[in-house]
């Protein structure tokens, strides 16, 4: 048993968020997280592309950056260039492409070489909780964004940087997940996006575009990027492999032009991200990537399906929620009453893991009784277990779902 | 062909680090820089270890931080205390070790956990560039310990302790190589551990161990790690498997006591270390890292032998060094009409890349003649022709090596 009695306590800078507690296993029913479809690693296809690829290059493992230099293995790159010119309109090369170490790693750096501590920013008033709790340890001031059915609400940016023009903010950047929008499952329609741009230009605020999740639609029809778009070149456009490959890989990219990609190059000091990783995905990817992602999303609609059912089972008319085109997640509106920062605690405690709403929104009071759910990593027995359990604690804690909505509900079904 | 009409320049913040160079590929004869050995990739191991762990565990990328929580992958935490214990005295398990992308990021989580700007730290006078552009970067004071062939001078210290106690400055830690030191490669013997341990607790200061050289030396004799004899706890332990498997994984650890790994867990913020590389290192090194790492070190041995010799052909009595214990560097003093930060530029200009000794020091006089040179990446024909070029170029530039500096060397060799 070691002792420790070094006291480091004095030593600790102000503002250091708190201690992280010990990992203690995941949850029974873990229905949060960015986590895919174990059912859908292309295991076989990742083994032979591995062996490949080292068997032609392995030996470069020897060397920083490959053969490609900091900006990441060339061919993946290349693979990338096309696939964004295929899916999403974006005519780019492998050098305006920033390989990272996830999606979290770009934001870090356009978080770095853009923001300063008391400067604004616009955000969708739902979103990502990973950028909210960034730019909150950064003391970055959110300006959120009401979204519906289409995206964010253009009519709503405009009043927004109207305003902030009045009171002499110019915000940093507009950060939008505009396709397969998180937590919403909303897809930004093409008005919008030119909208988007056209605000974007008036008020010389870039765009910072995440596209992480825009390969997981269900009809496979993706809008141009914004980024694609655009005129002026004011669009910071990342993307991920953690959502149509696997999460673990912690493989992301920066599409952007020289101006802004030099800089985030300069801020990235961590000698290269995983380059196994980014060699098995090239490989892999090239000549799989296009039959891996419909088998991939064909899944993931079949449980957000059960997931959907669950919810219409055992709450009934207390859950509402539009049905998502694509994605990994489900925004769900439980009954005012409901608070579900409380529920979460009680949930746990039941096994079940849940997203509050509140950490994944500028607005705590719109999103009081909202939860983010997410169907891609437990089985379908899970989550109609999970969501049965979850039921059962909201009722004993909020009253709600009363069991005569479960009747109403599937009588109607 | 893209317009950029969007002027992002009025949106950067202030202390923006300068935009990286467009990168134009590897200078002919690489003499710098921690890239390894391409001939000692264990390609053929680490291809088997792919396919075992893939086949096994592949649906587990489906997850963040696979089942192994965000430590990172619990069998390589398990090989690294096994290692630890066997290798450096340390008596740890897997819950005291913290896998990162690297030991880069370890620098990143041990300076945010304890240093905020304006602080100061105790160094090695000459240390890695890495870990004094941080320290510039973050506004940190660094106080330069002088070395010599035993490592950090323990006089020196002792003395800048009481110096910096005078007057009310508590460093936030002392930062050490201690076994490869870099750039000079010493190895700090067990009484000056003890005496650095001692000063450390005397003082309150905590001492940052960074261990990520110490698998590499010829005999295979490494002094019990720091880490392992400290009594108080006030040590935190880094390590890498840059310099034994192969640099472009970015597989690092971290070991220390809850107190502060949960400090530096919370800071943590990037969803996990990439996990495929976890995997296949675990996979490959708990049965060959024994095995692996001789043969490795034999062949860095051999190049030493052949850089020193091409020094001592080329330079003559010129280029002074002391042989080192092990590692991939040589620490080179030239002639004080000798300045490497003007002689890098032009060896650049004819296909040698040196790091200069300025960058390498807290003491840019000191090191003013002074230079790093590499030898486990390029060939030793690249060695020689690379340090006949070197030699020319500084022959040309600064009057040395003379012609006859050569014969008096040969002739008593």
């Amino acid at each position: 048993m070691r002792s420790t009695s070094f006291d480091f306590t004095p030593l600790l800078p102000a503002e250091l968020p708190a201690p992280a507690a010990k990992w203690t296993g995941s949850p029974r029913y873990n229905i949060t997280g960015g986590n895919n479809d174990p059912d859908h690693v292309p295991v076989d296809g990742l083994i032979a592309a591995a062996e490949a690829v080292l068997r032609r290059e392995g030996r470069s493992l020897a060397t920083y950056g490959l053969a490609s230099g900091p900006q990441g293995y060339r061919p993946l790159r290349e693979f990338l260039a096309a696939k964004l010119k295929r899916d999403a309109g974006i005519t780019c090369t492998f050098d305006d492409i920033l390989l990272v170490s996830g999606s979290l790693q770009a934001l870090d750096l356009v978080n770095a070489a853009l923001l300063a501590r008391g400067d604004t920013v616009i955000v969708e008033r739902d979103t990502y909780q990973g950028a909210l709790t960034r730019l909150a340890r950064l003391g970055i001031n959110t300006v959120g964004i009401p979204l519906d059915g289409e995206g964010m609400r253009m009519d709503a940016l405009a009043a927004a940087l109207a305003d902030l023009k009045r009171r002499a903010i110019r915000p940093k950047y507009i950060y939008t997940i505009p396709t397969v929008q998180n937590p919403t499952g909303t897809i930004m329609n093409e008005t919008r996006r030119a909208e988007l741009l056209r605000l974007s230009e008036q008020y010389g605020v870039p765009i910072f575009e995440d596209d992480c999740y825009a390969d997981l639609i269900w009809d496979g029809r993706r809008p141009p990027a914004i980024y694609a778009t655009s005129k002026s070149g004011g669009v910071i456009h990342i993307g991920s492999f953690s959502k149509s490959i696997a999460p673990a890989l912690r493989v992301g990219y920066i599409v952007a032009g020289w101006e802004m990609l030099s800089r985030m190059l300069a801020l990235k000091t961590d000698a290269g991200s995983g380059a196994l990783e980014q060699m098995v995905l090239a490989e892999y990817c090239a000549p799989h990537f296009t039959e891996h992602v419909p088998a991939l999303t064909r899944g993931l609609r079949s449980k957000l399906e059960t997931l959907m059912e669950a919810l219409n089972e055992h709450f009934g008319t207390a859950a509402e929620f539009d049905d998502p085109k694509g994605g990994i997640f489900l925004w769900v509106k439980l009954p005012d009453a409901v608070e579900t920062l409380k529920l979460f605690p009680s949930a746990l405690a039941a096994g079940v893991a849940i997203n509050p709403g509140p950490e994944w929104s500028t607005d705590p009071v719109h999103a009081r009784s909202r939860m983010r759910l997410c169907f891609a990593s437990p089985s379908k027995e899970e989550i109609r277990r999970g969501v049965a359990v979850l039921a059962e604690v909201c009722r004993k804690e909020f009253g709600v779902p009363a069991r005569i909505a479960n009747v109403e509900r599937r009588a109607g079904a």
